[in-house]
């Protein structure tokens, strides 16, 4: 059921999206949002709209707008409240693109990254922009509207920049990591914005309980990061990333800080060289991977992800009215645990 | 006086910023601003707060929080409101930061540009997040400032994007352009956060013609913008940028497209090659540079500038009280046509 809604919400939200940022870029659109201008179209398409819609229509679950139709959803008709649930998707696409950047990523979605494709200057102009687009959404949403979701959005942002922050540092000066500080990145990186999905919603639908809603959130998007982390080294056909390319990168993720926990001397040692090296080596990055799967972390991870995202089901639930809308969220908490892509 | 101004304000803006967002960032400070976590202190300063506070202690004019300061002082007195002066001031600050980035500059300011120093990565990640600074100062704003001033941000942000498109576009692309549109790119990558700076003091100190202070305001930024491209060609000493870096990103100036347009086809046609070359040959710089000043464009480009901002004071002169503020804003007036660094 959440595997339909998904695939079945996903092209509306798509084109809500392209009903406030338009594929291409009129004379009349720009000046109806700015003002009259001897606008170059053809230099703002090209470096601009293009490398942000070549990135939206490259796929994505839109995990994000999801949540926030599924949560208001238990409320009142999100129909017409359905260009709000956007805003994060925006952001999150924008987020992406500026990662892949800085982590020096090659593909994405199974695609080029943008900076691949478009050129490093092009793409942190776009991928910036695309924190930008939700101006398109609120321009006409009341001023209560207007003041809350622009403070919620630079909040977001700014936890999220801490995040990644403190992920850059990390993998660029590898370490013994608290599993706390760990989850704490973590919810600062990928919890923040699906945890603003449904916080929003709360706002948009005038839903008290705002703080509940967002704790449910942010225990999805962090779920999903430590799910992430184990496909990057399980890998599998519907995988769209690189394979291994955490290990590449030194990343710290749970796997390797459990691992380095309990593994013995010999093999953490090992595992510390090779996180250093950045490598490329197949051989070697597979050799990572087996110490990693030796010391049983994948599971324990797994363990993790599913004891984080059932607790906080557990705390949101009496919240929610029973509905299908609800029903289908129980499904996405469950898919988020066993999701194979 | 307008020198003195901005060399007597200069640290109180400073002050504000650090009031704002301390040079070292707490437990304390996050828990009050985020909620309580367990924040990697360590790893956010030094890839977070470090960055960001030797970019600000590296100098700048501080000339957008002047700007505010000034116009929101012919009405009222603007001390109370002095927190948003900084507003544009770190949004300024971000956006060159990525644009060095994105041009792939060695130097600002007298010193390497931020991602020379800390690397690429830290360097998209805080400049970005300079962008988000203003959540710390509107986090105390009433509902109606937040949204407005929230609302503007975005708009001025995009525009500076699309800004930024049009001219990574060019520089990538060179081609003859029509003056107006590289007017219009000047109005959206430096003019839009000089207008936003006295659009936002009429904002605060709540007086009408926002419009004509907004459009005073870009004519500031493009006068500005103009007076750059020619000190990149002439520098001198006080010049803290690379001199003669335009030409080798190939950049369409005022100056360039001048020189295009009346030149001879022998000297367009040398000059495009070499703005082609994107060379750090000091010798090509110098024989562009030489084309350029030969059919006259320095002298061109400034009486351009000159009329742009002079046409600009009269349009907003007869709105402003008669006070000390209009003065020293005259002088700056008077100081953008004529300065050298």
């Amino acid at each position: 059921m959440i595997k339909e809604f998904l695939k079945k919400n996903q092209k509306k939200y798509d084109q809500t999206i392209e009903q406030y940022f338009p594929k291409k870029i009129t004379k009349s659109f720009l000046e109806k949002n700015f003002g009259p201008g001897d606008y170059d179209l053809g230099a703002i398409n090209k470096c601009l709209t293009t490398p942000i819609w070549n990135y939206f229509e490259q796929g994505g679950k839109r995990l994000r707008p999801a949540l926030f139709t599924l949560v208001l959803g238990c409320y009142k008709d999100p129909e017409p409240f359905i260009q709000y649930s956007i805003i994060a998707e925006l952001i999150h696409n924008g987020s992406l693109v500026v990662d892949d950047i800085e982590d020096n990523s090659d593909t994405r979605r199974g695609h080029p990254c943008m900076h691949k494709k478009f050129g490093l200057d092009v793409a942190i102009n776009a991928g910036n922009a695309m924190y930008l687009l939700p101006y398109f959404i609120l321009d006409k949403a009341s001023e209560h509207l207007k003041s809350e979701i622009y403070h919620l959005i630079n909040k977001t942002l700014f936890m999220l920049h801490m995040g990644q922050a403190t992920d850059i540092h990390w993998h660029n000066n590898p370490q013994p990591l608290q599993e706390e500080k760990y989850l704490q990145m973590c919810r600062m990186k990928t919890g923040m914005l699906t945890g603003f999905s449904c916080r929003m919603a709360g706002l948009v639908g005038e839903i008290k309980d705002l703080d509940a809603l967002e704790n449910f959130g942010r225990a999805i998007g962090i779920a999903f990061q430590i799910k992430d982390d184990i496909l990057n080294i399980e890998g599998g056909d519907k995988w769209g990333k690189d394979f291994g390319d955490d290990i590449n990168e030194g990343k710290m993720t749970l796997l390797v800080i459990h691992t380095l926990d309990t593994a013995p001397k010999k093999d953490t040692k090992r595992l510390t060289e090779i996180l250093n090296l950045h490598t490329n080596d197949k051989k070697l990055i597979n050799e990572a991977i087996d110490i990693i799967k030796k010391h049983g972390a994948i599971d324990y991870a797994k363990k993790k992800a599913e004891k984080i995202i059932t607790q906080s089901w557990k705390d949101v639930e009496p919240i929610l009215p029973e509905c299908k809308n609800k029903k289908i969220l129980k499904e996405l908490v469950d898919f988020l645990v066993d999701r194979e892509f």
